[in-house]
């Protein structure tokens, strides 16, 4: 689902992002555009699944200023996900394995990294490598 | 439609909105972008009806330096609209009213506004300002 | 001068653009940027002389949402400019040819461009590639 | 002061952000640049009093990938401030006054209207605009 | 073929263009998007031909940090194209031609343009220019 | 150094860019802005030292369609920096030591980690982490 918005402040449209999110959207993002008039204007996109289709649809609606959205089906390939945690020396860290084929990927989840970070005053660039450095090692614990 | 356009100056493209937005574009929008060989390019998108395809692709082709289009169906949801006007202390000002079940907005036409601040020397903002707290109050006349 | 302003809408930003333009600022631009809490906003920009900078100012606090404005001086290096004008199959346009040692380059008139590029039914692209052609053999005639 | 960013991740950038904010920055804002070798870029600027120079420089370089900071005095301009506080039919919100010469704005505090629009169902913008019309009628009571 | 990506430098991103284009893909390109916790973003597209499909999304789950991909199907209306050289000043250059109906468009090759310009010290556009003149008065060839 | 340029297209901009860097600009970089009458344009910066000014100037002026160049002074905060030698499962790889008081960080060499990425067919992103691992335990050696 997407809507250009010219008509909107950042600070609105900051505020619909997190609606957006807390009401189930997978990811919302905006990109900025150049529209008539010589308006900067922001596109705002919203990623969902069908089922919150509805509600998302009203937030747009009712907390943006928008009055139309588009809306287009996408075919989406995935890597398959499961969550592991890591020991490193700057604590427990959960990190999400991605698997595709006989590709694999860790992403260290951010909110523990950040917490880990402030806490042991690196920084997050820090514990993010030494979480990728466990994940390499680690015997996988299922979270 | 959209088209990628790397090989071809601001002015033009500026140019080019215009005359898509006469030929019944229901809009015109740019995004930068970045393409290959550290080109920055700007992606040009035409939201417009089936009616007006034709039209509109062959001013893309003929008054851009696009080679090629991309084409994609979206579905819409848009609101109801009807056009109101409101008397307020700039003069009388068209609005549109734009209705989906509980949900009403208002948007004030931006070219009476912008009279309206011109001539009574106040900001923008504050003619919107009026113009919003008038739909409120005001008993809805159709234009 | 700049501004950031992340809490007034693109369509009241066109107009500042406006307002600014007239009131003598060389150059306005938008960039688009990003702020805390999630918000895309715009960076408002004003080249201008000294001679102006105090209206240009004024409109900038009256015009747009922002309660500040940094103001940085810059050096300017300027190509020394002359119009002329040259004869083509399009009619009479407008050209400035702007000159730096041994550097010399032709900027048609867009607005003289224009008109003939929709009087002509021809491309703009092709209107100024026949004004360049045209700078580069004609005996200059002062305007 | 600013720095060219382009071997750091978006999710990094978020967290520097956070860290300068709550280190004094006055503002903190990111704007999509391009650079060689066709990278997609961030600058990260940040604008602050003398005062806090120090910390935040130290904040740059161990937060974030640069090795550089570029450095920039601006003279400001701002408008005088005031907190007011506003009664309306959503409680009552905090709103920034801010008055240059016969100009007088207001902003309504975001977070105050936020927490109202969540606590009444209405959009953030219907807050934002009882707000505004709050202040041109109520009697200032300073905070 | 699309992907949002937050957790990877432009470093990164500038070498997954590269892998991608040599791969097949027809396009590569960038655009600057902002995606929650305030992170500055990059949307990497990708447009190919269903016979590139499997190996370039390979090369996306491999090469970036993404772990999903979305995909659209989109009708495109391309001109014909044939290629030309034409002889200038400058050399023997290729042109590429793009024929739709009445409609006829030259574009210079950029490799041919740019080794000629820096062989004989002049712009990139002067180049361009002799290189559109040419295409109006040459015989055509075939290459 | 910096000029704002909307009448110039993106592959002119990109051969531009590689001028100005052989001829010994620190850094170039572009920023999508928005100017007047619709025109999306692309912001030309250029960082450089007092040397190479004139140079990096007679480019601007010779091979980009700006006419005018505006100019500012910036003090730099810049970590020093030596180079080193790390040995890893992908081979020796160069890296950049960047130290400032405490704070100290590594960046590997690009050309040499994307060379390895190619020839041992893994990421860039995996040579990184790897050349990343192998500076904390290294015994530096000067280059």
């Amino acid at each position: 689902m997407e809507a250009n918005i010219d008509d909107m402040s950042g600070e609105l449209l900051g505020h619909a992002m997190q609606l957006l999110l807390e009401a189930g959207a997978r990811d919302v993002f905006f990109t900025p555009i150049y529209m008539k008039k010589n308006r900067p204007a922001t596109k705002l996109e919203v990623i969902c699944d069908e089922v919150h289709k509805e509600s998302l649809q009203e937030i747009l609606l009712k907390d943006t200023s928008t009055i139309g959205i588009r809306m287009h089906k996408a075919d989406r390939l995935v890597m398959q996900r499961e969550s592991m945690i890591v020991k490193t020396r700057y604590g427990i860290l959960r990190v999400k394995k991605a698997t595709w084929h006989h590709i694999v990927k860790y992403a260290p989840e951010y909110e523990d990294c950040r917490k880990a970070a402030l806490k042991h005053g690196v920084s997050l660039a820090e514990v993010y490598r030494i979480a990728q450095e466990a994940c390499q090692t680690t015997k996988e614990v299922k979270e």
